[in-house]
């Protein structure tokens, strides 16, 4: 393909990219294909010829796209967002363009030095002290993984890195019962053992018992083991419970335990001064990540991790082989040192693109707009009859069921909102997806998508109430 | 920003791109940035109120621009490549746009289907038997610390994932002192401790000696260590070395050790017939990585890592919240359980582009062409009198350095060659990096970049002659 050629593509590309975004409603939000059913469309070989591209892109329409799941609809309720914009989108385009590989300072200067400033106004956008540093990593089970490293290191003294493990090293991690599973999968791949992994019981807003912890601590010291770290969560994965920061950080402080926090998807609401009380207790913090590519409006991949001591993440990290050399490495930050990773993407771009274009007022509007939208489903759901929350709406995500009158037995519940979702789902028109609370089957409802407005809100609120109603209670 | 506007910006921005693709050539290859050139450009405070697009695109022009390194310059011979091509970045704008996030079957089918089917198509372009299987993770270093850590699970029955290093649990793993530092990176991971992993002696081509890691296994045995794996690897990064995989692999056979290859940058020369007997001893090999980012003209990121047994990466990784349980889990492949992280871009779009544009002879054409380049080059440095090659040039990489006559002493040669280095890389029309090989700096010279043509490697070993001569020898 000429650049000529590339460059009429290009054009054609970006007419059909503007009208997928214009008509993005006009496609089933989830998508209906069933297993293999894309697969089985495409051919089992290679081409040995190039092929044209007319035919590659007609390819593109119909047998990719609808086996696509519209993670850009606005009424893509599901999981959390991985939302894009059209400033983030325009970036991604520049870095596909330039493809550079941003490893060291040496080998994109520009992105490096951006990279830098641009989690500088992050950490400032979210209210975390200057004594942080920030770095972007891939996603937050990269960052907690460089974490929880960088704990096992740290109280070490880099022994683990240089000798691995010794019979003495028995550590324990601690996280409440509702943490992210990469939390899990990060002390298995250190070499922690999951058994070493404390999930500590949760409040009745599923938010972590700083005295269970505590207990948890002091009950592993009498037993020999070395308490490491403690994940608290800003916004849980199931419901968005918000851990209390302050009470958990001291008794960190008390038994010098690294403490990260999980922010990846509630780090954003930081950006409001009406939730900076959900940092209180920050000056214990050891470490943070928040994901844009979640709630920022910025392309996957893209989490900004926070750290206390560079020292420290550095060194768990820095390798310097002869080929790696450049004479300027006292002076830069080289961000290889600084993650799992060698090969760096230039994620900066799209970042920076996307706080200018919508300022941090645009930013701040938006989160609020969501927020809000997500408080008056909530007040709709405890005020309606036959539909319960089934936790608090801390942030824009609201986690209910459908509960008729009459029906008080949670498996039958379970299996009523579980077909609920399914058939819901099944229409194309909104997606939610489930999480288990207290055993029930609870529907999340994440109001965050860049562009969902209310009437999305109240048109999914629609199809649920009446889907609800019309389908057979009986189990 | 709106619909109707990103269109417009999109289409200026396609321009700019292909007339940034027309106009490479003009830039610096490297750029004469010093360090905090472009920092102290960049407000240290984030915009309140979003600002002009046109003043943000402006910004990207006149600030970043300038501090980038030119990684599509074809007169970039520095490092590996990390390649792009056309129909990539066109894969890339559509990536984007669509913004899903690939975690799962259920989030996006068509994604997990046609990363199934693009996998199975370069398995089968490279010539490993079927009984491999791949995905697409985003870098070599994750990919082979992937290895280590399924090798790690897979000896102990999954039993440090569960409860961690137990003391009798003392492992080494094997690579040769040219193997690339994400290695060492990993088993420092993996908590096996550095001074665990034994770098195997080289010989003269800089290939591992099988014969020596035979006796480094059995003399760890004798002392009471559980030999766990080997990195074999195939194009080494300081010289493309190729280590003896059917050697290798018999005593990995022998003594049962996970055999890993990474083959980061020398993988994609298996599409050429004529270098499939570097796969000779595969079926003693445990996992692969290739990364088509480096030499198959598909943007960074994109690692192409098969693995024998894909029971055991799913084992080693497997996590199933119920925020992540969907109905079809039984019958679908759900790749964020084959790896490190959970969420994942939609990488296999790209490499579908670049297959199908270049076809399979396309692509064998371009290296076939490059590989020839770089022979005649080594040749050229083999007939003068005062150059020599530092290396066999294997694939498409030159080690060479200048060596005029009179001067036999290392230390000089090493200081007039690194600073020729610099010379050549400040004057922006090419860019090499640099190696150590027996202790003498060595200049690389990677002929693999996407457009490079004969004209480029002329002028730059032009470049290179006349320098050095001019250059006084004095120390």
């Amino acid at each position: 393909m000429t650049n000529k050629e590339f460059r009429a593509y290009a054009h054609e590309l970006v007419d059909w990219m503007a009208d997928y975004l214009d008509d993005i409603e006009r496609y089933p939000v989830k998508s209906s294909v069933v297993p293999r059913e894309t697969i089985r469309q495409l051919p089992t070989v290679p081409p040995q010829a190039g092929e044209a591209f007319e035919q590659i892109f007609r390819d593109f329409q119909n047998i990719v796209l609808p086996g696509m799941t519209h993670w850009q609809h606005p009424s893509f309720f599901a999981y959390f967002p991985a939302n894009s914009s059209p400033p983030s989108v325009l970036a991604e385009m520049l870095t596909a363009t330039l493809g550079a590989q941003c490893m060291s300072w040496a080998t994109s200067p520009a992105a490096t030095e951006l990279e830098e400033r641009v989690m500088d106004w992050l950490r400032a956008m979210i209210g975390l002290p200057d004594t942080f540093t920030g770095v972007i990593q891939d996603t937050a089970s990269t960052a907690t993984l460089s974490a929880i490293l960088s704990a096992r290191e740290h109280r070490t003294g880099f022994l683990i890195n240089e000798r691995g493990f010794s019979p003495e090293m028995r550590f324990t991690v601690y996280c409440s019962s509702e943490t992210h599973s990469s939390i899990e999968k990060a002390v298995k791949i250190a070499g922690l053992g999951r058994t070493h992994l404390r999930k500590i019981p949760v409040d009745d807003q599923y938010a972590l018992v700083p005295r269970a912890l505590d207990d948890a601590i002091e009950r592993d010291q009498r037993r020999g083991y070395t308490p490491l770290c403690v994940i608290a969560t800003l916004g849980t994965t199931g419901s968005t419970a918000i851990d209390p920061l302050r009470d958990i950080g001291e008794i960190c402080h008390k038994h010098r335990l690294w403490l990260h926090v999980d922010a990846a998807f509630g780090g954003s609401a930081l950006i409001l001064p009406e939730f900076r009380w959900m940092l209180e207790g920050i000056e214990h913090v050891n470490s943070l990540v928040f994901n844009p590519h979640k709630w920022l409006f910025t392309n996957f991949d893209c989490s900004a991790f926070f750290v206390r001591d560079v020292a420290t993440l550095v060194q768990t990290f820095e390798i310097l082989p002869e080929y790696l050399k450049t004479s300027e490495s006292e002076r830069v930050n080289n961000y290889r040192d600084w993650g799992i990773q060698l090969g760096r993407r230039f994620r900066a771009l799209k970042l920076w693109f996307v706080i200018r274009t919508y300022g941090v007022e645009g930013l701040q509007a938006r989160l609020r707009e969501q927020i809000g939208m997500a408080r008056s489903l909530a007040q709709k759901i405890q005020e309606s009859s036959d539909f319960e929350l089934l936790a608090p709406s801390t942030l824009s995500l609201v986690c209910f069921r459908y509960h008729p009158v009459g029906i008080d037995d949670d498996t039958r519940l379970n299996a009523i909102n579980s077909s609920l979702m399914e058939t819901l789902n099944s229409s194309g028109k909104l997606y939610l997806s489930h999480t288990k609370l207290s055993g029930r089957f609870a529907l999340r409802m994440a109001i965050a998508q860049t562009n969902v407005q209310q009437r999305h809100v109240d048109n999914a609120w629609e199809q649920i109430v009446d889907t609800a109603r019309k389908t057979p209670a009986v189990p």
